[in-house]
């Protein structure tokens, strides 16, 4: 069937959903450039760019992303966190709330009894946050805020300087809060040197790109993912987040927490970050304003990120690094079914062209991604790929969506696409076959087994390679493995004793307890032998084609027969009684030890594809 | 070692730190029992009782569970689940809006100029949410709400009529806020219905366990975990999750979901209900309350749960019923050390005494929770328990401890306890060294390697059930499996053919590569067969002992050497060159024969156990 042809890298669903998302926001020209210093007015309001990055550090994004702007409010919760590194959470506390106000950004906001700011996302609770970051001087808490920025960013960063002196020129109100707080001995000495540190930390310049891997890297519990580096100890990420979930959007905290779940913050320069906890981090901007001063783009790209993915924190997803149960390429990993060993030659050196990811646990966006990405990455070189839903509990609408466009990418690019073990989850292929054309969904294949869906990518690939030897019939009993190595005379000592017998398909021609007294040769056609377990169809031990033979464990143990053999075509055979077999032993006994080794080889060949699968399923 | 004597069930630390919760919290007796009906003030103010309900249906729980009391506000976000599955989101959003109000429950904080209540959890949202119940009647609405509350507790919910019948004749400044909700056309129709029913769904009777229940269903997405119902359409959780989150602790949610960090509600008869969605439900039920009307204890245990457990929602974790990567018994899954025949019935007869739990991904403390239950079932038949760590990429302090505790139970209780592949996790031994006496974490086993790990234990209870047949010294040639059924005069003729030879531990006596030139009896001491793998120590494909040969396969193929072959110990053995044993073979056909057979059936043992090894690992 198909053939190996080239064809172009596959493309991510994901990313093709960024692009659209781009695409369709860059016509959006509503909201105003922020003015209220003459330096933010000169940003480019047309620029637009979104990165969404996993927290284990894969990045999606489109547009502008080294666009550098200002950070301005988004800074706050970074700033809290190295606050609350240097205190501790109690001391912090002490100093400001953790409520939300249901007020503008600047709002003064302090409790009027103590002075303490409401909480550290308005202007009044991040200038005394920033007074609690280390240093007595401006440089010195500075030096220490640029430091911490750069471990979640990856990259040196620097202050825009023309900002920060328009900011700390005509931040009147700022100062008259810092004095405010200095009156109520939050801040309890010159409150000066920490309101300019203030300016300078919302004049940080980063790209959209260093807003998605700040983010990420909170997804990540503090972990930057990229570089390893911890950015801020792991406990105080959730204050962090906490403090951004309910304060993080001014005035429509709850709104926002209801509609798009995602703790996040806003800077008037255009910069919105997001966070979901464990899965992903998304920096988006673009700097036109609505009245809250929350970039336009921004806030409808995060909505429709979190409806079109489902990223809301409170949708039930049980999101883990570990959906890929086993992933195994056709070289290392076979079918029950016993090959010739030509075939199992050519599949060791080409099988690596079917690749199967045994999946489990719950699809849903998150680990749906990791599916996708892990797919694209080995289908540029396998033409077969077995999808295997066996183990997977749930799959959401959004997950299915997704493993639908790439199956449609899959099979455009020619690929062989097996879904598994699909049974228990109807809803993959209700999505499949109403969102795919009858052509595509019906290039898909659906075979419940893995063990049979492996064995038909195994015969695709052996038929792409070469003709079967024993494809058909056997021209004699010498071609037959256990007699490998025999001289014609020998041959017909042995056709001599052997029983011609045909079998109809679905015959059972072993049942288990049966005495064992004979073996047979398969001349054609294809049995298999089965254990059966009750409560299911059973399971399938081995195949065999015609030039093997089945029944030989007799000539070890005369044991009773412990598997069923069923015939899975018609066949023909040639059956030999064990006691013949003990007199001709008797005469002939050089060539009974060559049947021996033969058969020795053969359990020792059987025995070596087992470990090596045994090794693969371990690792 | 350790012999099988009974012991009493292992005791789940989990169950242990909820008991001493219950047990610390009954000596607190601060708060007052609510008294603004007289119903309410008959309540018994020391009870206590606490349900921790996991997202897959176990229950941990102390003191009363089954005392019922009235659900009062804890009803709101499941009647506000009703108002959107009958309404839509956007229709009840028209109605109530979803902001936080910084004021207490009875506030009235309607929008000034709509009229719209800030949200659903103040009494002013709560009417209006009723009255979007499907329903003319108080009776028809009472009816889809008891119906769909009983589908979240598993059991036919009642009210209490005293209570209801004290509500309503009290309920003025309820009253007055139905009729202002009616004046602003938030209620189109005649309020009193709407108002009735209300006060009838707060009469609703439940206990702690219903609590812990109907938030684990929460946590589940909507489904019952025990009956697999369905309560609610999972779609709407995210939002009734979000107004408990924004909204649910009155005035003080900021400061709620920053130290507690789980949506929350609670009610004025002393109950509170708490959700980490996607992994567990919090009932407790203790009617002395705070001056903002919440459960003084209730709220106590909450708080310590959530740090005892890091349940904040932020706190990142991937959280997965699938932590348990592979799941076997030593009767099922065999080490890699070639077993006598009668080792190998003995293990598969009484192996289910060893266990093993392959864990994978990330263990926190609701991963634990499922690793510490699973082993805990399983420990009461096992005396073998090997926990592999292998593939887990993170262990937070919470999971450490509670493997501690694990630990410790398994060790009091005369288990063997073998940890395995901890090497890239220290935090677990420094947790395990510093919190257990050296006497238990003495018995403990450390042992990296998995497979070595599971020979060991096998070793200990082949040793608890007999002494080994071939412990020491072979006594001759004969004893070998290879010449097992020889005559001794036939066994004479071998030993004419063989050469003795000594090796010292550390020894490699077959080298990779090395042709194939004899095979080896191995009469005394251990080898082990290795296959290099750089950068990493090797590993283990199999492991002899005296009785056993080695290097057979050489007379099969007469191909080079395929894997290293050291002494595990001093060694005596006897060497048997191949074209000795040809020449051999041309003189004593039949003795050649048997040979081969042995050496067949050993293949087809070694088969068989492989091939249960890949049955197993793909269960």
């Amino acid at each position: 069937m198909s053939q190996r042809t080239p064809s172009p890298p596959l493309k991510s669903p994901i990313q093709e959903i960024i692009n659209d998302l781009y695409n369709r926001y860059r016509e959006v020209h509503t909201g105003e450039v922020a003015t209220y210093i003459p330096e933010l007015g000169k940003a480019n309001p047309d620029k637009l760019a979104i990165s969404v990055v996993t927290a284990d550090g894969q990045v999606y994004e489109a547009g502008d992303t080294q666009q550098t702007f200002t950070i301005q409010s988004i800074s706050k919760p970074f700033t809290y966190g190295i606050a609350l590194e240097d205190n501790g959470r109690s001391a912090v506390i002490d100093k400001i709330g953790v409520e939300p106000t249901g007020e503008a950004f600047n709002s003064i906001s302090l409790d009027p009894a103590t002075g303490r700011p409401l909480n550290p996302m308005i202007n009044a609770g991040a200038i005394a946050t920033t007074s609690l970051v280390e240093g007595k001087t401006t440089k010195q808490k500075m030096h220490r805020i640029l430091d911490a920025f750069a471990r979640y960013t990856g990259r040196k960063m620097d202050v825009d300087n023309n900002v920060y002196l328009s900011e700390s020129e005509t931040g009147h109100r700022n100062r008259a809060i810092a004095y405010m707080l200095r009156n109520f001995d939050i801040i309890t000495d010159d409150p000066l040197p920490s309101l300019e540190a203030y300016f300078m930390q919302c004049s940080i310049l980063v790209n959209c790109r260093d807003l998605g891997m700040m983010a990420a890297t909170l997804a990540n519990g503090g972990l930057n993912p990229l570089s390893g580096t911890r950015a801020v100890i792991g406990d105080y990420v959730e204050s962090m987040l906490s403090v951004m979930g309910s304060c993080g959007m001014y005035d429509a905290a709850g709104e926002w927490i209801y509609n798009v779940g995602m703790p996040a913050k806003s800077g008037v320069a255009g910069g919105i970050l997001a966070v979901l906890p464990g899965q992903l981090g998304i920096g988006v901007f673009s700097p036109r304003l609505d009245k809250h001063g929350n970039s336009v783009r921004g806030i409808g790209i995060c909505r429709e990120l979190s409806q079109r993915f489902d990223l809301h924190m409170f949708h039930v997803s049980r999101s883990g690094r570990t959906v890929i149960r086993h992933s195994g390429h056709g070289g290392l990993t076979f079918s029950n079914r016993m090959r010739l060993e030509s075939e199992t030659d050519l599949l060791r050196e080409h099988g690596n062209q079917i690749e199967t990811l045994e999946l489990q646990g719950e699809l849903v966006f998150s680990t749906a991604e990791i599916v996708i990405r892990e797919s694209i990455k080995k289908a540029d070189k396998a033409d077969y790929f077995i999808l295997s839903f066996r183990h997977v509990q749930v799959v959401d609408l959004v997950a299915a969506g997704l493993i639908k466009d790439l199956a449609l990418e899959m099979v455009n690019a020619g690929k062989t696409l097996v879904l598994s073990g699909t049974r228990h989850l109807p809803v993959l292929e209700k999505v499949l076959k109403k969102e795919l054309t009858s052509e595509s969904f019906n290039q898909l294949q659906w075979i419940q087994d893995t063990d049979i869906a492996l064995e038909q990518c195994e015969n695709l690939l052996i038929q792409s390679h070469t003709t079967l030897h024993h494809s058909g019939h056997l021209a004699n009993l010498g071609e037959s493995l256990l007699l490998k190595g025999f001289r014609s005379g020998e041959i017909q000592l042995i056709e001599s004793l052997v029983k011609k017998c045909n079998y109809k398909k679905g015959d059972n021609i072993i049942n288990v307890k049966d005495p064992a007294t004979e073996l047979y040769f398969l001349m054609k056609g294809k049995v298999s032998a089965w254990i059966d377990i009750s409560g299911t169809d059973g399971k399938r031990v081995a195949t065999f084609t015609s030039g093997m033979v089945f029944g030989e464990m007799a000539l070890l143990d005369r044991a009773p027969r412990s598997a069923r053999v069923t015939a899975d075509t018609d066949l023909e055979c040639y059956s030999l009684s064990l006691s013949d077999l003990d007199a001709f032993a008797e005469k002939n006994p050089q060539l009974m030890i060559h049947i021996m080794r033969n058969l020795a080889e053969l359990l020792a060949q059987r025995l070596r594809k087992a470990n090596a699968e045994i090794s693969a399923l371990y690792k």
